[in-house]
């Protein structure tokens, strides 16, 4: 038995973008059956939580018999793809080492650039601050996606002819880029990153986790127990 | 044949933290004989160097005959300690699901704290700007490593009872956060890091990147040539 955990409630503009979405979307990609585990606010913050599940009090986390939880949600992208053999390349081949190097390139070199503008834009709070911080936070971004969008160049899939890991994990971090706008001037790689999210292994992994963040309120996020609710 | 890309010249802040180490450090884990290719800064920012080598204009990049190049220091790590069979579990593992956990927490967790605090030590210009915006930076990032140091518990090692690349990564990471003074609370954090520094392989991989940026100047980084030296 499989389960990941998600949020209870999020916030309307994180629906859809919370980042179980990977591992519900990996695990839909490969057939697996898994179940959610939806989990509270000060559930992620116990010191339950950190020492047991994920030391950074956030989520995703997948958990299965018998083996131990396991956070980050690109490990868990990889994990389940090596071991389901499916959308990540033979253990050896250029193809395997080609999905690890772009799936890392978005986590390490264009995530980053991306939390910067959403700080900017969500989490700074004085205004002056926010406006002399954003320009050179924006062109930095921008200028990594273009780099990226020069990579694809033109191409369906990141590596070799089908779809990988690599474009799951593209595409999903391109969806931070969206909502912040940083796509706008980029319309073949926005393109191409609605072709990836088309697919019905996504399409039901987003749907699932708005329709769980819909039925609740952010009252939901205050409950103070380590109790935690399974979606339906 | 391997070869790795390396700097003819870095700042001498940055000689022995400049992200070829990782590369070289798990080749001289392995076993595995390589080269290296001095890039000079031009050559980094070349059009030939986008499009051929690393899409970003960085550094490292592995190349291996009748393999296509590879880049993304955390991708060589686990391609290398995959296709070795060593310092990563066995495919299917949970020991390998857990190094990739823990490599992929550094790069996506913890790095990224640490490039806002080097932003603010190294990058930015207005010192009213920096002196603003330290103080945030700074506590995100202790926060950050005092978690790390809480899920490492006083374990040896991340991953079951042996060195894995989880450790190399981590520790790897955890220089840029000692060379800003991040680790000043975090006694025992620093003393796993050094432990795992003190690995021949790790020695050897930056004493060799220091040697070569010490033979060069800063005009060696101004060459306007895409001629590749190698060092001896
Ligand atoms: N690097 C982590 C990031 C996880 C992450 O940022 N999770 C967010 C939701 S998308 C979270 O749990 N936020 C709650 C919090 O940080 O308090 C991963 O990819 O799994
Ligand atoms: N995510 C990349 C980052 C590479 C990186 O930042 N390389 C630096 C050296 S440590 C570089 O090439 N800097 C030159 C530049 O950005 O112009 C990796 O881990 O390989």
């Amino acid at each position: 038995m499989i389960t990941v955990t998600a949020m209870k409630w999020a916030p309307p503009f994180a629906a859809g973008q919370v980042r179980d979405h990977r591992a519900r979307w990996i695990l839909n990609e490969v057939g697996w059956p898994y179940e959610v585990v939806l989990v509270d606010a000060p559930t992620m913050k116990s010191a339950a939580y950190f020492s047991g599940l994920q030391p950074f009090g956030q989520l995703p986390v997948l958990q299965e018999d018998g083996r131990p939880p396991l956070f980050e949600s690109g490990a868990i992208v990889l994990d389940i793809a090596m071991r389901a053999g499916r959308c990540i390349g033979a253990e050896g081949t250029p193809e395997r080492a080609a999905a690890l190097q772009w799936v890392i390139a978005g986590l390490n070199s264009v995530e980053p650039m991306l939390f910067n503008v959403a700080e900017v834009e969500y989490f700074m709070e004085d205004e002056a601050a926010r406006n002399a911080r954003r320009p050179a936070v924006v062109r930095l971004a921008k200028e990594r996606l273009s780099m990226l969008e020069q990579a694809r160049a033109g191409r369906d899939w990141f590596v070799g002819d089908g779809f990988t890991v690599a474009d799951l994990m593209l595409a999903s971090i391109l969806k931070i880029a969206d909502r912040l706008a940083l796509l706008d001037e980029l319309p073949a790689l926005g393109a191409w990153q609605r072709s990836i999210l088309a697919r019905p292994a996504h399409v039901r992994a987003e749907q699932d986790q708005k329709a769980e963040i819909a039925r609740h309120t952010p009252a939901d996020m205050r409950y103070d127990a380590l109790a935690q609710e399974s979606a339906p």
